[in-house]
């Protein structure tokens, strides 16, 4: 496996918009900044969902236009449907995010709609986004499990997918919301996708709520799959306290893939460093093994 | 991968003789019989090192002479040399656990000697458990890197490996005590030490130092290892504070199993119920993921 992987960092959005506490908009802005310089080619920067659903990234707007913007970085932000797109774009955002769930019982609770519905809403999103030369990614979320419904049928998660990418999304990020996945169940539910779906045009999402994130991302990895989404210091849970519902931590996505000899861009000190220096804004536990530990690099 | 695997629990040694937590023996009894009612067959049950070296673990007699002994389940003890080995045979001991590390500068510090002199002051104990009956397991540490040396070469850990067979360890487990190793370097000096000693002879234990333990089980079971080391609760290090130098969580790797479709004869519910009530009587955070998480079979 001696190549290159692009990691998708998703702290300042799926790590921030689920911590307790809330940072003020220049932190954020610091915080996309710092991960831009580490090397790092893709940044979920913010969400343009409803203040009331997600007080956490109410500032969006304000966020967006104070990043600097790096050449050859992409900054997409999460899009709930045309109001959201509208913000987006008043404020110069070149790549969109969409997303629906694989299990219909979570997406009735997540977004009150059917996940029929919700393609139907994402349709015109997608349709000026063509128009206006965005880029648009989609996630499929609860791909290995819900905590409504159970089981997700396999079927179901290849029906989304297929569907996110017939639409116009240049990837596809297939997420284990609940962190509930293993490396065979992961792998199953990849090469059913990559059957119908280009694997380059793929990704995988793992939380790392029962520590079997690396593990899944390793048989992807072994499959093909190229694009890891990670979120800096684990963000995007509780992870002690509340039952570990964070995000993979990049930091330990880097490391094992620095270990495996791929290529990620990134400069793993300087994560490291970022991913600390957030622990201390958000004022909790770094839930980054390479984080809390450190690289570690033997002398000699 | 549809076969077994055994867990070789290491929490009431390994785990606790690096907690800061020192608890009572009737506790520690009270693990160990915990442990073997969940169905694991192989629990380590303490060290016969000196107290002065270990006061955690200075009770190993009281303990090992209250540990019901439940037919079929192994209850090796660590033995430092020809006194330990007397002093666990006083009570009964039946499995033994001696140890070398890979890396010399590491063996140095840690027992001052040589590894070539450990090897030959395990050679006499070797000879009396083989007269008396007793078996042997063999510790390799530091098989991945070493905090003093840096690189340990893959060579040396071969060599250490091969006489600990050839010495007539019936298993040698090959510990990556600093949890720095990745996937592809965990696989290539497991592949290496496989062409001296024979595959059913191996374990591996891994250290989740940078959470790197699950994937790089996963690799080595992918090359045909199927022992694994892991401590209860993920017990041996102060994980979140001070930098995670816990064992890898016996949950976390039961689950993971689980969902590969290998049978480990371990019931995850009450190894849960384990862990939780030790890290209770620890007074510290659950360091298992799923412990923390619950196994959250999701309804349906």
């Amino acid at each position: 496996m001696s190549d290159s992987v692009r990691i998708v960092e998703v702290g300042p959005r799926d790590g921030l918009q689920n911590e307790k506490a809330i940072i003020a908009a220049a932190d954020k802005i610091a915080l996309v900044d710092r991960l831009s310089a580490t090397g790092l080619r893709s940044i979920e920067a913010t969400s343009f969902v409803s203040p009331k659903w997600v007080p956490q990234l109410a500032d969006a707007a304000e966020v967006y236009a104070g990043i600097a913007r790096r050449p050859g970085v992409h900054y997409p932000v999460l899009v709930p449907n045309a109001t959201g797109y509208e913000r987006a774009r008043a404020v110069g955002v070149e790549e969109i995010a969409v997303f629906t769930a694989a299990s219909e019982a979570f997406n009735q609770r997540n977004v009150n709609a059917s996940i029929d519905a919700s393609l139907e809403r994402f349709a015109p999103v997608l349709e000026c986004a063509r128009a206006d030369g965005v880029r648009v990614r989609g996630y499929v979320s609860t791909v290995l499990g819900c905590p409504y419904q159970g089981v997700v049928p396999v079927a179901d998660v290849v029906r989304v997918a297929r569907a996110l990418h017939a639409m116009g999304c240049y990837e596809v990020s297939l997420g284990d919301t609940i962190g509930i996945g293993t490396p065979r169940a992961a792998r199953e539910m990849l090469r059913a996708v990559a059957a119908e779906v280009p694997m380059a045009a793929l990704a995988v999402h793992f939380h790392d709520t029962r520590g079997q994130a690396l593990a899944n991302i390793l048989a992807c990895l072994e499959d093909g799959v190229r694009v890891v989404d990670a979120a800096v210091a684990g963000t995007g849970g509780c992870p002690y306290a509340c039952g570990a519902s964070g995000n993979v931590a990049s930091e330990d996505v880097v490391y094992m893939l620095e270990g495996l000899g791929m290529d990620t861009g990134v400069d793993l000190d300087a994560l490291i460093d970022t991913g600390r220096w957030l622990s201390a804004l958000l004022g909790r536990e770094n839930a980054s093994s390479v984080g809390r530990a450190g690289r570690g690099t033997p002398a000699g």
